[in-house]
């Protein structure tokens, strides 16, 4: 370094020296300019490229660098080797499609249609039950008004005798209460009926699979509302005919709203209340709303915006037919090429075809998902001027299994969190085991969706999510492990979830069907 | 939102009238006290759960949401389908790989070992050269200076017959310059010679193309070495004979360093300067290092981690072993299995085996990169002390071919920069047919680098190396249009180059080599 001072002086001063011995023909201010005239022609090819000391920028000393543009490389060959994928398949099969519902029998359709009817007679039922209920109830309540002193008669001096006042509040009281039961039981049965009854239909009646499945869905969704505004305005009814002051509802909903953590400062208060809100066009409104929970009144929006509305069905017709398409022409033909290495449970091919199934079954779970949570569900809320469009949270972005479980189907797990899970809390039940209690009423409805359908209740879908509580307890621990942000948590769930676990039920189940149809088949040959 | 206030207000009032109209047995306190209590076991269902107007995450009216698990799932997917292929190639061929090497005839290993103990005759002629000139130039300098009025000679008034001196500084002067051109002609000799050599040979004599192409590349490494050392030297040499004053080296190196955008404040200034920058020590360092640029001194690291050095070593051979597998493994059923497709020209077959090419291709390439630039290239400079480790920028994030082929690989960017492109644009040739020029040569070494060894001198390389020009002109307005946080020029750098551009370009020439080969073979036959 100081050697490279060294020269730099010399070379400034040596210049300067020559000029001053030269003739002084040329003046001073000349020689200076000449100095930075340089011939650029000449000594270019000296200049300095290595200037400093620097590392790599893939080393470890290197100031971190961005990896953006190995993201776009992975996000290019996904792309590209499903394009090719799609090519393969062309080459290898041609179109495979046919016109949907072109394989579904003349019976299957008849008692799908029927199955489909039923519903709307089972929430006639339930609403002929509280319209019965209510009246009972502003009966009693006037009964009970009466036997109470009023505010004028005190004012008055005309005091009843309170024994016999006493005696016959209690009376009335139990009388009401049995009533409470009796209608809470009828309620149980009318929902209870729109469960069995479709899976019955359909295990015995219904041979398609997908149409069974849209029975025993709907009979499931049926189950939960019924079972929402029974529970609603039995609490309400109750308040009611006691005559218990309005602010204890709200107070019960701030406690229970601090462990919901809902949002906005203020207790939403309902618009209508009890019992104006037992009418048959306030029950239909929360019959067609996207919502499990009933409310005498929802946050409403002021407008319908017809745009919005028409692109969501056109997202769900789109949709639809992808799904189909992806189905027919993807899904069946790896379903199809998996039995053998079921039969021969040859581990490699078996892994192989999870694989090759897992894109499929990924892309058409996501479009699923679009169709319903956000397409089907934002048509009808806007329809319906429906204000509370949660119907999911951000769960592609989940961390561990539970925030994935708590953000993809509100609707469903506001129900559990509302209806069950904070009910038993508040009487005192361990948060963990009513999670588990839940756990396992969610298990085994997906085997009722699943198992009456496809007529095989072989106990992989209870098994599956059974398995989500040890895997919750797992997860939540490697996501505190590496921090939210190293994205672990989330892979494992992608991982544990849409890779493995989705393809793999799907090819057991089809296994299982194929064989218990193959073998039918046989033998009636 | 009036008539909620209003039933509010009423549910306030109300209670306080009752307790107010109560027997005065209860003091005021408890029945205030009294409130809080409620029995939370009742009235639990009402809990409002649509507390307020909001819409849906993927709704456009919604807050920015984040997408990183989408991103997640598209890794995680580009990798089970990849292990996927892995599998299924496991399936479908077993292991391919044989030892190394072991399809390589005798006389290929003679020819190539033979070629690469050529190279350091090469340097040995250079340096002769180059020592012989400045024998040459000292005798020049000397004479010269006797010829012009020095400063102590001027006090004294010891004036020599200007004139005199005059003709004889020409004479002196004409005679060098005769000289540095014919060392430079004797130089450009020498570099065209080990340039031509290893093409000549490769072309003749070398079967195998990857042993050929090892021969080719070095002559190529080879030819820029010594000629950035010719030309660094000349320019030296010039500047030491006609005595120009070192800062005008200084200002030249300043100018092109403004256009070089050198980061350091100051510019680098030599260690050592000419003539004593001419031994064979400093030659062989030159020759050695990780550079194509000839400087009389280079920054110098202070220490040399073993630790850093066998790192990079260790990554080299699992890189090597990584490449040969995957080469043999992949690549080459791949290509085997594009013949039939070529030979019927089937569009649908052919894009579909390039895209299957293409994620082989791209992970043998970064390997390659990874392996040279990185592993290699760190591993000799710890070895020499050689502290300028830039050789690439994060040529991953380019948003232009333009910024791909400036960043990716620097020694070679930089000598074009340097002994190339700067000295055009200083002598006044516009920037764009200069980088047209550099363009031109660069592509004629591409195929020289590929049509030598592989024998097949079809022009795609060239063709492909000159349609980057093109290339970047439509990118770089795309770049721009989506602006560089977009990734839309990214994408389509990467797609242009490692997804479309190699494997196809792969694929030509495999195609091109079966045919010759097998015609050959079968008319031999």
């Amino acid at each position: 370094m100081s050697m490279c001072i060294l020269s730099l002086s010399i070379a400034v001063s040596s210049p300067m020296a020559e000029t001053d011995s030269l003739p002084a023909a040329l003046p001073r201010v000349e020689t200076i300019n000449r100095l930075p005239k340089v011939d650029l022609s000449a000594y270019r090819h000296t200049l300095p490229v290595h200037v400093a000391i620097a590392p790599s920028p893939l080393s470890k000393e290197a100031p971190p660098e961005s990896y953006r543009g190995f993201v776009n490389l992975g996000m290019l060959l996904l792309f590209g080797n499903n394009i090719r994928l799609i090519i393969e398949n062309y080459l290898k099969y041609g179109i495979l499609i046919s016109f949907p519902g072109s394989s579904v029998s003349k019976g299957d359709w008849t008692y799908t249609a029927l199955t489909h009817i039923i519903l709307p007679l089972n929430v006639l039922i339930a609403f002929s039950l509280e319209a019965w209920a209510r009246k009972r109830a502003i009966g009693y309540r006037k009964r009970r008004s009466e036997t109470i002193p009023q505010p004028g008669a005190v004012a008055a001096g005309d005091f009843p005798d309170p024994k016999l006042t006493l005696q016959t509040t209690k009376r009335l009281d139990a009388s009401a209460r049995l009533e409470q039961s009796i209608v809470g039981w009828l309620h149980a049965l009318n929902a209870t009926a729109i469960l069995v009854w479709p899976s019955i239909v359909t295990y015995y009646y219904i041979f398609h699979p997908f149409m069974a499945m849209s029975c025993v869905i709907a009979g499931c969704i049926q189950f939960f509302k019924m079972t929402s505004y029974a529970l609603v305005n039995h609490d309400f009814r109750a308040a009611y005919i006691f005559d218990k002051p309005r602010e204890e509802l709200g107070h019960v909903a701030k406690v229970h709203s601090d462990s919901v953590q809902v949002t906005n400062e203020e207790v939403y208060q309902y618009d209508i209340q009890y019992p104006d809100n037992i009418t048959l066009k306030n029950m239909s409104y929360f019959w067609l709303a996207p919502t499990l929970c009933y409310q005498p009144s929802y946050p409403q929006t002021k407008v319908f915006r017809k745009s919005f509305f028409f692109k969501r069905v056109l997202e769900i017709l789109t949709c639809l037919g992808m799904m189909y398409f992806l189905t027919e022409q993807y899904a069946t033909p790896t379903l199809r090429n998996s039995v053998q290495a079921f039969d021969q449970l040859a581990v490699a091919s078996l892994v192989e075809r999870v694989l090759k199934m897992s894109t499929t079954s990924v892309i058409i779970w996501l479009l699923m998902f679009y169709t319903v949570f956000h397409s089907c569900f934002n048509a009808l809320a806007e329809f319906l001027y429906f204000g509370d469009r949660h119907f999911y949270r951000s769960w592609w972005n989940a961390g561990n299994l539970q925030t994935y479980w708590k953000t993809w189907n509100l609707p469903m797990y506001t129900f559990f969190k509302r209806h069950a899970y904070l009910p038993m809390i508040t009487s005192g039940v361990h948060p963990l085991v009513a999670s588990i209690i839940v756990f396992t009423i969610s298990a085994l409805l997906h085997e009722v969706v699943i198992g009456f359908p496809t007529h095989m209740l072989l106990g992989y879908a209870f098994a599956g999510m059974m398995c989500q509580i040890p895997l919750i307890a797992i997860t939540q621990p490697l996501e505190k492990w590496r921090g939210p942000a190293s994205g672990l948590g989330n892979m494992i769930f992608w991982v544990s979830f849409t890779i493995v676990g989705q393809p793999a039920c799907a090819m057991l189940y089809y296994y299982h069907w194929t064989k218990r149809n193959m073998d039918a088949s046989a033998s009636s040959v």
